[in-house]
């Protein structure tokens, strides 16, 4: 059996790939696809929800018989050992596929070329690398995830043309217009978790939750209808947050930790309170700035956490980026001046230009006369 | 005679005068274009140099004979008053034109309206109002000028993503990259003069010339060899400039002006000694904010300056703000965050968002990385 790759499979394979991205967390979205003679696509799908099919599980089912002899394309190495569900392997190769084309190697240890190894032991040809570049785009937050061992953070701010996040009067609604503000919430169906500060909490009483009016402005290939409003997660040291306040009140609809510090925690009644209206206490290490937040984020990761937005003031904010911990920055700037001292990261100084926090801009839009500037950290020394 | 208008000849007309850009000053640059039987440019021209031929005369010196009975596009009505040259009305009729197409009156109360009535007075068939919008953006410095009697004011800021000038151990050498500074300096080419202050001074000792290497990547259909380094002004109300920096050793070269204050100046042999240098010494009123920069705009307006370029630090950019004096903001942007105090408009709070200073971004250019944005002020209460 010759090989012969065709790019527009694996574009194929992507495309579905982008179907699943809001259901199958915390497991990656991939795609697949079988091909018979070459020529005719015969099976495809996207990954289930956790613990449902795989791609490769999806596309077989739908060749059935036309799986023998055919070539697979998969958006990313199957996986080999038994999890939720059964190795993809196993499924392939009783399959009768005959070549694999994979776009990039599963960086998780459970599988990690072991995929590969197995199927080339029954027989089958396999090769490895097409269109990596574009899956590992698709793939940014879990590949980060499981290479790091911690969530991608995306960390969002409003401002204005002068970098104030509030006038010297406090008033920080609104500094940027409705329809960025509303960009800015659809951020949400990219993580499953918010994390905030108590200070943000008091400030404005916020949902943090995902707004059906919002979806039906989000442009999206993938079934809108799985998704979820994230995990809620408020860092509140002191545990201050007001029984009454809209984050308790609504817990038991969306899910809600509050992380005290495990130093400062000293009223049993309150966590008792909290916990009884359905929010899930966690303590971790504090110190005078705050929670720990390499401590958070491996809590969360432990949650199979892949990605959090960080939506808060200039402290909290500024302790995320001292702690070198931001991914990528969401920047949503209005062309007005504010003057005053409330900078976006007042809490933050890197003492010398030499030491900035180096950022990559990778795209710049309009919206409405506001700015959004996305960025991704490249130095933080 | 029929008035048949086509907009290639208009076009071609804003064309010419784009070439005079860096000529005509403090004039326009107007474009005109002579056309026979509806069909043949016979002539074209822009304005030259202040003093010399208006672009109806160098289009109409062109045409010869071919003048008489044929139309005339001209893109600012033609003046009607003997000023540095004879009107141009009186050549216009005088060279046997029948039709005169003008993209917008010249607001200018020697002119406005008057030309046309002198035009038509003499059988000329007259006509206004032709692609005025682009003549606007084109003589945008001149009409203000005309219209507010002060010039147009361009301010210029280098900022990091979180808005500050200067990390906090002072350093602002070099936030932005080399092509972002080398595209900040050739705003020079646009102005008459530029304003900067004793702060400035001090701490970098700048030249604020136009640099020929930086003229190699100016983008112009103008005539490069026009451009002149614009009038340098130094607000130093305690004359502290030292004799020895750049901007009093190269005063013979480059013309500069230091404004002391009217109330504090008490060293006469640093006047002389800086007037010996080729310094020219102003004095104007001024408040402990420093000089009254109403008063020196006017007194500028009287120099014919028709539009300056504010480079400074935050103090002073804070009170050209702060006095409602600036029309556009060219900011660059550079992708990293430095913390500390040092913001872009430090000595300025609007107070609340209600009275923000608005903006109107009209432009953004990706420079190498850094992000180049063009607002105009719309709104400064």
């Amino acid at each position: 059996m010759m090989m012969v790759y065709s790019p527009i499979y694996m574009e194929f394979a992507i495309r579905e790939a982008a179907k699943g991205h809001y259901l199958s967390r915390p497991n990656p979205s991939v795609g697949a696809v079988v091909v018979e003679n070459f020529t005719k696509i015969v099976g495809w799908g996207h990954s289930q929800a956790y613990g449902q099919d795989h791609a490769e599980v999806v596309a077989l089912k739908m060749a059935r018989d036309h799986a023998q002899g055919a070539a697979l394309y998969v958006t990313l190495e199957p996986c080999c050992h038994y999890g939720k569900t059964p190795p993809c392997t196993k499924v392939i190769i009783d399959a009768g596929i005959k070549t694999v084309y994979i776009a990039m190697l599963d960086p998780n240890p459970l599988v990690s070329g072991k995929g590969v190894e197995e199927l080339k032991k029954h027989g089958i040809k396999v090769a490895v690398g097409y269109m990596a570049e574009e899956v590992q785009k698709q793939l940014e937050y879990y590949l980060h995830f499981v290479n790091k061992n911690r969530p991608f953070v995306i960390m969002k701010n409003a401002i204005s043309i002068d970098g104030k996040i509030a006038a010297s009067n406090g008033e920080s609604k609104w500094i940027t217009n409705e329809k960025a503000r509303q960009d800015g919430r659809l951020l949400r169906t990219e993580v499953s978790a918010i994390i905030t500060g108590i200070g943000t909490v008091l400030a404005d009483d916020p949902m943090l939750n995902i707004r059906e009016g919002d979806l039906e402005v989000l442009e999206t290939t993938a079934d809108k209808s799985t998704i979820k409003s994230p995990l809620r997660v408020v860092l509140d040291p002191h545990l201050k947050t007001p029984l009454d306040y809209q984050i308790v009140k609504t817990a038991k609809t969306y899910p809600t930790i509050i992380v005290a510090s495990n130093t400062h925690i000293d009223n049993e009644n309150k966590v008792e309170q909290l916990q009884n209206m359905g929010v899930e206490i966690v303590l971790l290490p504090s110190d005078t700035n705050g929670i720990d937040l390499e401590a958070l984020l491996s809590f969360l990761a432990e949650r199979k956490i892949t990605a959090v937005l960080v939506e808060c003031g200039a402290k909290l904010s500024s302790s995320f980026l001292k702690a070198k911990l931001v991914d990528k920055i969401y920047y949503y700037v209005s062309p007005k001046i504010l003057g005053g001292n409330y900078s976006v990261y007042s809490h933050l100084d890197v003492g010398s230009i030499d030491n900035a926090i180096e950022l990559e801009t990778t795209s710049i839009k309009d919206i409405e006369g506001d700015i959004r500037i996305e960025m991704y950290v490249k130095k933080n020394n």
